[in-house]
């Protein structure tokens, strides 16, 4: 059921060229690193899960013609590659964490002749890929302990398939509450600037049948306001080792919003979102991206030549915030400190 | 230096079309009600105090060309026009306050002529505009007292020129602190479906070399958290007696934002705006509009088609989120209750 976000083809990355969706719903072909940096750059696959596994594959493919016959050498290219693929954008993790995991698994096979070394980095990130089917699976599988038969839930931008390998996380819970016969209703916020909750989260449950209206971002106070949601979920971009978490810009927001309407907001993410390096989100590098993605959307201009914009992608809704975090292993309640050190102990 | 909102000449409503800017200034003439009932209704013309204006005007075009000769006869005529304009948009209670005033003024004189009562309505609707400029003076003024140098202000919507006779409610007060040399910046969110504060705020704010800065509505949060603003102006399109205040949908969570924040969130508003026969919010009509404000902005489709949509265009902030109120009789703390009474017993 779920859209095939990313494949790995004859040896070409395919992906869903995101920019074009509701509109248009185009495949494009990856053959070269250079591509599939492009592709995570503009967006063309985005949400932090699906950007790992691409810049997995995009280091295959950076490496796949190469001539080195020594390790020390292949190893060279493979950390220019995989450098050269960590600038295509800076929040999520879980794009710095497939890169590391395609270098350490270089290094653990350095013995292998580079053709198989190559096979094995193949195989390393259709592994990726794989493990994150399971992943959404499994998050999905959590959260729907937490969704009542007739809820409302509001999410923010989209944490569905298309930003995954699978099911997504906040929108694999919802998608595996309707398979367990929950009524839900969800209201998508439309996610300004790039509008990802209107183009494909809405697209995304209407195409699985889910109840879904869609609301411009000003809208979701006075949604809950009218008691219409009973929960919030989104999905996450980079979590701190205390909850601190990255989304996109706008979930800090809704999550106040949530709190003073005394409604639980929950964070649903993989394990390869956490940063336990990160004390808090503080240090969380945030993107900020051009004016044009503000003052034109659509191609059009909306607002006067040469005024000032701040355009931040991302913002740190802290932890205190948060109900819960919706994990592949689980759901961690607070305080998320002590948990999370406890769940990456294990 | 204010914008010429709306004018009277030769016998016409002179109003710019603000669905066009910023991308172009272009003035309408009305000749007829049907014209001024479409230029609310679609929003050429916008803005509390602006509304009410055209309106008084448009009930001078509908009665203008009457040829009834007793007053019964003119009251008819001129009920009807008035209960035709009061169906151009149902939230901003200065639409019906205009209207109020023009069916008493002619009440007041029905002993004249009707030649001559319809030069009084006339210069009534002259009377309501001058009135409000002068308004709009004293709101900046009052305002003004409340901006420190050097402050960071974040304001929703437009409640400039535009949406008056002058300088506008909230952004009277930074036109005014802009005039006695304090060095503030204004963050504008953009304010959709509408686009408002992108297309107008923004616009009315570099045409008086205001420091203005563009965001998204869902950055407003971030932009708080790291202390850019230090306070929040926004307008109003009607006040309850208890200070519960219906303003351009987003205004409510703003004002949550705020609260979370500790940063003062400020109402401007003329008297006429204050509907002291509703005792609280709850009872104020809400404006649904159409979906295509949300999924066609800028005229090109970015939501799927058939996908359900919620357009609120108003929500109301309880009084409990509001610092003050400030309009042209001075500014009013909490408690409002009892504070309005007085001031409406004055």
């Amino acid at each position: 059921m779920p859209v095939a976000t990313i494949e790995w083809t004859d040896g070409k990355l395919c992906l869903i060229d995101q920019t074009l969706l509701p509109n248009e719903l185009r495949h494009i072909e990856c053959e070269t690193v250079e591509q599939v940096w492009e592709a995570i750059k503009v967006l063309r696959v985005r949400g932090a899960p699906a950007i790992g596994i691409a810049a997995a594959f995009g280091t295959v493919l950076g490496i796949w013609d190469s001539d080195a016959t020594r390790y020390s050498d292949f190893k060279e290219e493979l950390d220019h590659v995989t450098d050269y693929l960590a600038t295509s954008r800076p929040t999520a993790v879980n794009l710095f964490w497939a890169l590391a995991r395609m270098r350490d698994t270089a290094a653990a096979h350095q013995e292998l002749p580079i053709p198989a070394l190559k096979d094995r980095l193949l195989a390393e990130a259709q592994s990726i890929r794989k493990e994150d089917q399971e992943i959404c699976r499994a998050i999905g599988r959590h959260g729907a302990e937490l969704i009542q038969d007739g809820m409302g839930i509001l999410t923010h931008c989209n944490a569905g398939g298309l930003a995954t390998a699978d099911y997504g996380t906040a929108l694999a819970v919802m998608f595996t509450a309707r398979e367990q016969n929950k009524k839900i209703h969800v209201f998508a916020d439309e996610t300004r600037p790039l509008l990802q909750g209107a183009r494909l989260t809405t697209w995304e449950l209407m195409q699985a049948q889910i109840d879904v209206t869609l609301i411009c971002d000003s809208m979701a106070a006075q949604v809950m306001r009218e008691k219409r949601v009973q929960c919030v979920i989104v999905g996450a971009d980079r979590i701190a080792a205390n909850g601190d978490t990255a989304n996109k810009i706008g979930t800090y927001g809704v999550a106040i919003l949530a709190k003073y309407h005394q409604i639980p907001f929950y964070v649903a993410a993989p394990t390869s979102t956490f940063d336990m390096t990160l004390a808090t989100g503080e240090d969380i590098p945030i993107e900020v991206r051009s004016d044009e993605e503000i003052t034109e959307p659509t191609g059009k201009r909306i607002a006067p030549i040469g005024v000032q914009v701040y355009n931040p992608a991302f913002d740190v809704t802290p932890a205190e915030l948060i109900a819960a975090l919706i994990t592949e292993k689980g759901i961690i309640y607070p305080p998320f400190e002590s948990n999370l050190k406890i769940l990456f102990q294990k």
